[in-house]
């Protein structure tokens, strides 16, 4: 049997590269709160929330295509980190160095998958299709689910009020509706329980 | 909008339950040798191996089945713990433990959704179909590419020789002749450089 090992060793260091999201960690903490989560925790969490929950998008979607977003999408962050949704200084920077760290990480694989890579994960970023409006969802969700499960959380601790939480995951219902009402039901009751204040 | 409260309560407490494969840590050490990787991460891992060397499975197969078997195949183990690939003795209670696991965790879910999730599990320990031939030998192939790269990692620790790890790993060929040849280099490559040792 004859291989292309060139391909395959492209295909081998990007394996080895991607080992770097499991040290991203994000602000947000586990369920059971005993410590915060890492990138690649979160992308597979993402990953079994999609499967479980399509049935909620608004439009009908191809779910691989959504899989292969939510399993991609934090990539970049190897190279250019975690941003806190609720940190306005460093949103727009973000953007020139996660377009960097897309071409450096998925430039390790050969040209035709770092181009199918590249697709999806600019897919995800543009927002525009059922798909990405259905993973972004998801990728807002789980964070919610989790300050809440800790008792404010994040929020607590950065200080944020329900009308910013609001205000950044309305975004969350151009995927589904029905997972939007719920965010706010779960809001208003985590502002009764006195995890997180309304302004 | 009328939502299924109850049903969507079962997936919201599935999506929290699975939180645990976060804390289920297994032998083998991430790539960069840091420490241990847990379930989670190593799921997601499967999942990105998976669809960039998909080209390399023995036959054609439907990648989007792959991806639920390797997303969720461990999720068991947060009530049966991780089992040592090289561990003869703990096996076959395993399987037992493994059982039970299944009905309790997935059983979380909406009843439609329990028996999808079962079914898809099965499938992958049963090891019959393309999918799963395929999916088993990537999550064979991970753990032997982190202990190559942590020159020797967990094999050296539970002083693992090159015929056992041959032995314990020869299904991967059911799934890839190519991956199963390229791991075959690397272990004789793993031999010459003093990373395992060979009877």
């Amino acid at each position: 049997m004859k291989i292309d090992t060139e391909r395959l060793e492209k295909q081998l260091s990007f394996i080895r590269e991607i080992d770097g999201l499991k040290n991203v960690l994000r602000k947000t903490k586990l369920f059971d709160g005993s410590r915060v989560e890492n990138d690649a925790e979160h992308s597979w969490h993402l990953a079994i929330m999609a499967i479980v929950l399509m049935e909620y998008s608004n439009e009908k979607i191809d779910i691989l295509k959504v899989l292969k977003m939510v399993l991609i999408h934090d990539i970049v962050e190897i190279d250019s980190g975690d941003i806190f949704l609720y940190d306005n200084v460093n949103n727009h920077q973000n953007t020139i160095n996660e377009e960097a760290a897309a071409d450096r990480i998925f430039g390790i694989l050969p040209e035709d998958q770092k181009i199918e890579f590249i697709k999806i994960w600019k897919e995800f970023e543009d927002r525009i299709t059922v798909e990405a409006k259905f993973a972004r969802a998801i990728d807002r969700f789980e964070p919610i689910m989790q300050n809440i499960a800790n008792k404010g959380g994040a929020w607590k601790i950065h200080n944020i009020n329900s009308e910013l939480i609001i205000e950044k995951n309305k975004i969350i219902e151009e995927g589904s509706q029905t997972i939007w009402q719920k965010v706010k039901e779960l809001i208003k009751e985590a502002i009764e329980k006195g995890f997180v204040k309304s302004n």
